[in-house]
C-alpha cells in the first residue's frame, strides 16, 4: 500500500528511482503483497471502471480516455478470469499489476486513469468491496444453515431428549427445541453481519492519498455506482480505517464460537456412549478394520478451526493498538488474517450446513437418557405448588424427600404408589400422575419460548415465516 | 449460577443436603461468586419486583404476596444503597444473600417469590440488564468524546499541520481535519454498541431452569416491565447465551483500539521533539527536579488499557469455545471479565475526553513541520494534469525532476523561479504557484471529505447537527 | 511506577509540587497502583533491608542509619503482617506507603534509603522476587499434582478402558497408562517453571531510574542478599524488561490448556453415559432434588479458567507490543494480569489435586467401553504380520474382512470360531487368540511408553523416584 | 492425521471402503492437508529410513526389505528436491503420498514399512523434527542479530543520546548502552528457543496409533538415529502432546514483541522531528516525488507481524483448550499456525538484522536531545548526597528549587554562577561542576551495568566473548 505519489514505485520498472540500491531479496519479500492481494482484482477493476466513468462524466479526462480505459480493464478483467494473467511480484501488488498491463492494452490513457486518485484511496475501495461481499456470503450461508436447523427441528418437534446443565441430565426437552436455541445464535449472528455490512457501506474512493483532492470529482457518484450508500466523510479515516475488518473479525469469531458448541455436541452424540446421533459416510471418517469407528472429523474441524478465526481477530487486534493517523505499513497485515478467516468461516459454515441436514437422530437413545433419574422431580415440585399452594421453597423440600423415598424404593417418581406420597405428603392426590413422566413434564413446559411440542412448532413457525 | 433446583443449595443453610462432606474451603472459593456478583444487586432486585407483580397478575401468587414481597426488597434495596446489608459468601450469590435477607424481613411471601423462576433465568436477566445499562453508558461517555473532539475541531478548522503516513510528512493537512477522523470512528463505535444493545434487548425471564415452565406466566408482561422489546424464543438458548456479553466486548475493543491510536499520538505529539500539543498538569505528571518533563501517564494509561481489554475478550471467547448447551460452570467467567472491561473502557473515555478538552495545539510547530520538506509536490503534480492536460503519471515524472532542482538549490518548490519550472516543462506558467505553499495545498483539497477548511467546517456543522 | 525523581510525587504530601492544579479524581484512579500492588509489600521491605545495608557497607550511609532503617522496617512490616497498617490511595503505590510510614518511624535516616535507587530499579526488584515465588509455588504444586497422578496410576496399572481417538474407542489402554499421559505434560510444565525461574533470576537492583548511579554501589551484594545468580547487565533493559512475567504467563497458559483437558475428560467420565468415574460431593454439587445429579462443578471452573490465564497473557503481551525503551506509564498495567493468572493457576492446581486424589475409576464401566466393537482388530493385524510375514498392508485388508465376518455374526473377534479365520486366511492357527481380547492386546503393547501394565509400573516406578 | 488402522484411506484408492457415499468435496477440502503438510516431506522420509533401518535389526522385516524400502525413498527424496514429485490431494498428506509413490517404486516391500508404525507417531514425528529445526534456526538468527547489535554498540560506546521513560528525555545515556539493552532481552529469547529445544528432543516414534505396539521395536534406536536424546515415555501424550508448539509460539510472541519495540524505535528515529538515525534505501522506501520521505517500511511491517505471531499463539492454545486425549482432528489446526510464525519469525529477525547493521546514528541530533531540559538534575541531588552528606529526600528539594532558578533565568544547570548554587544551599562548591553536563552525567555512571562507556565497553567485550 501507498501514498498516491507512489510508495513502492522504487522497485517496479515505472519509477524512476531516487534509491541508489536495489530493493533486497528480503525488502521484496517483505513489501510484495501481489501473493494475496490477487484476490482483490474484480473489485479493484469494477473500482477503475467506476473512477475513470466518473473522470469523464466530471471533464476530468476525455470520453475517448474513458472508453480505452473501459476497454483495456474488460480485457484484463477477462484475462485473469481466463486464468492467462501474468501476476508479477516485480509489481508488488494487484494495482501495479492490473495498470501495467492496461497500459500494455491501451497505451497513454491509461496514465490518465490514476489522476484524482491514489493507491490508499484505490486499497480502501477494493477491501471494502471484498469485505461486504464477504459479509453478504456469510449471511447467506447462515441463512441456509438457520434452514437446515429449522427443517430438522420440525420433524423433530416431540423427539424427547435430555435437557443438559453441567452435562448431567437435567429436565426433558424435545430435539427440535434443542436446534432451534442454535437458530436463535445464529439468527443474531446473521444481524450482527447485517448491521456490520450497513455500517461498513461508504466508499472511501476520492480520499486520495489522505487529505482529498483539488480535482473536482464527484465522490457521490462514485460510491453510487460502487453500490455503496454515499462517501466516507473523512479523508483521513478512509485510509487508515480498519474497524470495518475487525467488526467482521468479531462477528466471525462469536459465529465460529456457535458452531464449535454445535461440533462439540455432535463429537458427543456420535460417541458410542451417547449414541444420540448419527451422522453419514460424508462427514465422518471411519477405519477399514475397526468398523464402529465413526470419527466425526467434520465436527472436529468445525470446532478446531475457531481457534483460527480467534486468532486473526486477535493478530488485526494487536497490529492496529498504538499505530498513529493514518497510514503505515503494518496495516497491510490485515488482508491475509481477513481472507483466511473468510474461508474458514464459509468452510465451518458449509460443513455445519451439510452435518445438519444428513444429522438422523436416534430417539431411542435419547429417550431413555432423557427418562433416566429423576427428572421430572422440579415438575413435581411445581405441582405441589400450582395444586396445594405450597411456597416453592417447601414444595422444594417435600418433593426431595419423595426422591429419596423413590430412590429407596428403585423406581422412578411415576412409579410411586399414591400413599407413598400421601405419606410425606398428605394433600397429594392422584392428579399428580399428570405431570411426571417425561412426556408430560415436556408437555407442560408451555410457557413462550418453552420446550412443549407446540411452542416448538409455533417457533419453528415463526422461523419459516422469516427464512 | 444454577437450575432452578439449587445448584448451588449444598453450601448454604436453606438446602437439606445430600452431600455427606462439608465443602471445601477450596470449593468454596471455587463457588462463590457474591465477591463480584454483588455488582448485579440493583438489576436482581429490579427483576424480583417485576416477576412477583406478574405472578400476582396472572393469579399465580396472591396480592398479598406481592405487596409483602415488595415492601421487603425495596428494604434490601435501601439497605444495599446506605451499605449497611450484611452480603454473606456462606450465601454464595447475589440472589441467594437477598432471598435470605428477603426472608428474614418478609416471612412465608418469600418463599412464593422463586414460584416459575429458576436461577438460571434469573441470572440471565440480571447481566442482560447489567450489560445494557453499560452500553448505554458507553454511547453516552462516547457522545461526549466525539462533542469534546468537534470543539476542538471547530477552533481549528484551518490549524495546519503535516499529514503523516508511516509517521513521515505526506501531504499537510489541518488540526480539525485529523482531530474528526477520530469522531468518524467514535461514531461508527458508538453506532456499533447501538447495534448491539439494539439485538440484546430481549427478556430471558420465564426461561426457568432450562426448559420453561408449566406456570401460566406472562413473559412478554415482565419484559415490557424491564424495558426490553420482549421476550427471548428459546428458553434453552435464553439460559446459555453468551453472545451480547462478547458482542460488548468486541465492541469495547475496537473503541480501545481506536483510542489507544490518539493516545500514541498525543505521547508523540508531547514529546520534546514533536511539540504539537500542550497539555495542563491536570493530565501529565512531572518530575520535582526535571522541570521540562511532562510525562503523559493519562495517554499512556489509555494506550495501555486495551491489553486489558482485548484479554477480556479472549478470555470469553476461550471460555465458551466447544461448550455444549445449556449452562456449564464454566459460564461463570463471564461476569468478572464483563465488569473489568466495562470499568475500564469507562476510564479510558473519561480520560480521553479530558485530554481532548484541555489539549493547546502549538500552532507554529505544527506548521513548520507541515511545511518541511516538498509537502505540497503532488499539488504541483495535479496542477499539471489539471492545466496541461498530461497524463498524471507523466506529471508525476515532470514534478520527481522539478523536485529534484530544488533539492539541488536548497529551496521549497514555491521559491523556485519561473525560469527554473520552465526549464523542466516549457508549458508551466506563473499560476501554478497558486497550488504551491501549505495554506494553498490545504486550500485546495475542497473534494468532500477532504482537508480544505471549507470542507472540514461543513463536516463540524453536519456533526454538530448529530450530537 | 516512575524514574527515580519522582514522578508520582505531584499526588502525595511528600512533593513541592510544581503542577499548579490539583490531580482530578480520575487521574487519580488512574495513577494509584496501591489497591493491587500492596501485595508487594514484603518484597518491598525485603529490598529495601539488602539495599540499606549495602550502603552501610559501601560507606554510602552510616551504620546508625541503616539501623535505624532496618528497626524501623522491622516495625512496617509487623504492622502489615498483623494487618494495622494504613494504606494511603493518596501515597498512590506500596513504595511511598511504605517509605512514608518509615519516616514516621525512623524519621531522618528514612530519607537516606533511596540514595543510589529510583522507584524504577525498586519496583523491578519487587516484582522481580514475586514472580520467583510464584515459579517456586507453581512447581511445588505441580509436583503435588505430579504426586497424586502417579499414585491413582499405581493402583490402576492393569484397569483396563478405552483409548480414544476422535472421542472414539479406538485400542484399550489402561487406566493408569491414561494418567501417566498428564504425568508427562505436567513434567514439562514444572520443567518451564523452572528454566523461567533460571532465567529471571538477575536483580535489577541498583539500575536506579534507567542509566545506573555515581553512586559506589555493590550490586553483587544485594542480588547476593536477595537471593538472585548474579545483578542484571543493562541498566536500561532491567527497568523495562516484562518477558520474565510473559513467559511466567506463556507456561501458565500452556499448564491451564493442560488442565483443562484432564477437567474436559472428569465432566465427560461422569456423565450417566460414560459413567467411567465418581467423585465425591467435595469436588461436586447436586441438586436437592434430583439425586442423580452430580455437577461436576470443580471440574469445569478448571476448564473454564483456562480463558482467564490465556487473557492475562495476551493483554501483556498486547501491552508491551511497540512500546519504546524505557519504562512507560503502560506497563503499569503488568501486575494486575500477574496477579490474576498466579491466583488462577494455583486454584486449578489445587483444584485438579483434589480431584485426582479423590477420584474413583469404576473398572466395570470402563472395561465394558473398553471392549465394544473390534478394539483390538490392530492386535489381529499385527499378529498377521508377526505370524504369517505378511505385509502390514496386506494384513490390514485381512482383518478387515475377519471384522466384516464377525460384524455379520453379531460376535467379537475373539468369538469367531477357527474355521471362520481360516476361511479368510489359511494359515491362521489357533494361536491367533492369544492376542484377541481387551487383556491381551493391553498385555501385549510392551513397547517402551506403551499400555502393557508392566510398562506402566516401570514408569511409575521411574516418576516415583523423581518426585 | 490417522490411527495406525488408516483413519483417511476410504479417500484414496489404498483403502477398501465400508463408505457407501463418497466423500464430498467439502470434506475433501477439510480432510486434505497435503497444501501444507509437503513441508514435512524430509522429515517424513528421515523417519521412514530410521524406522525401517530399525525394523531390520529387530529382525521384524528382511534386511532385503529395508534395502528396496532405502532405495526407494531416496529416489521419492531426489524427486521432491528436483521438483518432479507429483503431490496427490487424493492422497491427503505429506505420508500417503510418499508411501504411494515408495510402493510404484519399491513393491510389495514398500508395505512393511508401516509395520509397528502408525499415521499418529509418524506425524508426530515429522513435526517434532520440524519444530527442532525451527528452533535451531531461531537461535541463530537471534545470534547474528545479537552479533550485528554488538558491532554496532561497539561503535557508540561514547555516542551521547537521551534515555527516554515515557517518550521523554529523562537522563543521558549511550546508545552503544540503549542497543546493548536489547542484547539482553535477544539473550533471553535465544536461551529461550535453546531450553524449549532441550525439552521438546524426546521421540515419540513408536506410540503407534496410541498404546504402544506388541512388536518388538527399539525405540532408543529410532530416537538416537534421529538425533534425540530418547524416546518419550508415555505413549498417549506422545501423540497427543502439543506443547512443544505452544512453548515455540510464545518464545516466538516473545521475540518478536521485543522486535516490535527496536522497530517502533526506528520508525521513531527515522521521523523528521526525532532525526536520530538513517536507514538507507534497501530497508526504506520513499516518494519520487517527495525526496525527503524515508518510509521505514521495514520496522512498519516488524512492528507489524507481531500480531500474527501472537493470533497463531492465540489459535493454538484454544484448539488445545479442553480437548480430551488423544488424538482429535482439531489438532491439524496446529502445522499451518506453526509454519506461518516459524516464516514470519524468520522474515522479521533477518529484516531487523539487516536494519541494525545498516543503521546510522546522527550522534549531533542525539545530543543535542540529551542535553535539552535539566536531564542532568539528579546528578546534582546525587552530588549533594554524596558530598554533604545530605539525605536523598533533602537533596531532591534542593535541585528542585536550583532548576528553577535555572529555568527562571534561561541557562542550563551547568551555566548557572556559583553564587546562584550558594543562594540555595551554602555548602556547594565549585566541584559541583563536574557532574553537571551530559558528557559528565554519562561517564559518571559507572555503577554495574550503567551507562558510563568503560561500563558499556565492558558488556560489549563480555557479550564478545560469548557470542
Amino acid at each position: 500500500m501507498s501514498e498516491g505519489s507512489g510508495k513502492k514505485d522504487q522497485s517496479n520498472a515505472m519509477w524512476g528511482g531516487r534509491f541508489a540500491a536495489s530493493p533486497a531479496a528480503l525488502m521484496e519479500a517483505i513489501n510484495a503483497s501481489i501473493g494475496f492481494d490477487k484476490r482483490l482484482a474484480d473489485q479493484d477493476i469494477r473500482g477503475s471502471l467506476a473512477h475513470s466513468d466518473m473522470l469523464a462524466a466530471q471533464g476530468i479526462i476525455g470520453h475517448d480516455d474513458r472508453d480505452a480505459i473501459h476497454a483495456g480493464l474488460r480485457k484484463v478483467q477477462a484475462e485473469i478470469e481466463a486464468g492467462t494473467f501474468d501476476f508479477r511480484t516485480a509489481l508488488e501488488d494487484i494495482h501495479m499489476n492490473v495498470e501495467s498491463r492496461l497500459k500494455e492494452i491501451a497505451g497513454e490513457p491509461a496514465g490518465r486513469l490514476h489522476t484524482a486518485r491514489s493507491r490508499n484511496d484505490q486499497v480502501a475501495t477494493d477491501v471494502r468491496l471484498w469485505v461486504r461481499e464477504a459479509h453478504d456470503r456469510a449471511v447467506a450461508q447462515i441463512t441456509g444453515l438457520m434452514r437446515a436447523l429449522v427443517t430438522q427441528a420440525e420433524r423433530n418437534t416431540d423427539t424427547v431428549m435430555p435437557g443438559f446443565t453441567h452435562l448431567q441430565s437435567a429436565q426433558p426437552v424435545t430435539f427440535g427445541h434443542h436446534l432451534l436455541a442454535y437458530v436463535e445464535m445464529l439468527g443474531r449472528d446473521r444481524s450482527r453481519f447485517r448491521d456490520s455490512r450497513s455500517r461498513l457501506n461508504e466508499c472511501p474512493l476520492g480520499a486520495a492519498a489522505l487529505a482529498g483532492t483539488s480535482f473536482p470529482i464527484d465522490r457521490h457518484a462514485t460510491a453510487l455506482a460502487l453500490g455503496f450508500d454515499g462517501p466516507t466523510r473523512n479523508s483521513l479515516d478512509s485510509v487508515s480505517d480498519r474497524d470495518f475488518i475487525l467488526e467482521y473479525l468479531s462477528a466471525a469469531s462469536i459465529c465460529a464460537m456457535h458452531l464449535s458448541r454445535f461440533a462439540e455436541e455432535i463429537v458427543l452424540w456420535m460417541t458410542a456412549q451417547f449414541g444420540f446421533v448419527r451422522l453419514s459416510d460424508r462427514w465422518t471418517t471411519g477405519s477399514s478394520i475397526m468398523p464402529q469407528k465413526k470419527n466425526p472429523d467434520a465436527a472436529e474441524l468445525v470446532r478446531g478451526k475457531t481457534g483460527r478465526v480467534f486468532g486473526s481477530l486477535v493478530a488485526l487486534l494487536t497490529v492496529m493498538k498504538g499505530l498513529p493517523l493514518t497510514y503505515s505499513k503494518d496495516m497491510q497485515e490485515d488482508k491475509e488474517q481477513l481472507f483466511d478467516a473468510a474461508d474458514t468461516l464459509e468452510l465451518v459454515l458449509a460443513a455445519t450446513t451439510g452435518m445438519v441436514e444428513d444429522l438422523q437422530p436416534v430417539p431411542a437413545r435419547m429417550a431413555a437418557a432423557a427418562g433416566a433419574g429423576f427428572s421430572t422431580a422440579t415438575d413435581l415440585a411445581d405441582w405441589l405448588v400450582r395444586s396445594l399452594d405450597m411456597p416453592f421453597r417447601e414444595a422444594h423440600h417435600v418433593t426431595g424427600r419423595l426422591v429419596a423415598e423413590a430412590e429407596r424404593r428403585g423406581v422412578g417418581l411415576e412409579e410411586l404408589p399414591l400413599d407413598a406420597f400421601q405419606a410425606v405428603e398428605a394433600g397429594i392426590t392422584a392428579d399428580v400422575r399428570e405431570v411426571l413422566g417425561v412426556q408430560n413434564s415436556v408437555r407442560s413446559r408451555r410457557s413462550f419460548g418453552g420446550t412443549a411440542p407446540e411452542q416448538v412448532a409455533a417457533q419453528v413457525a415463526w422461523w419459516k415465516d422469516r427464512l
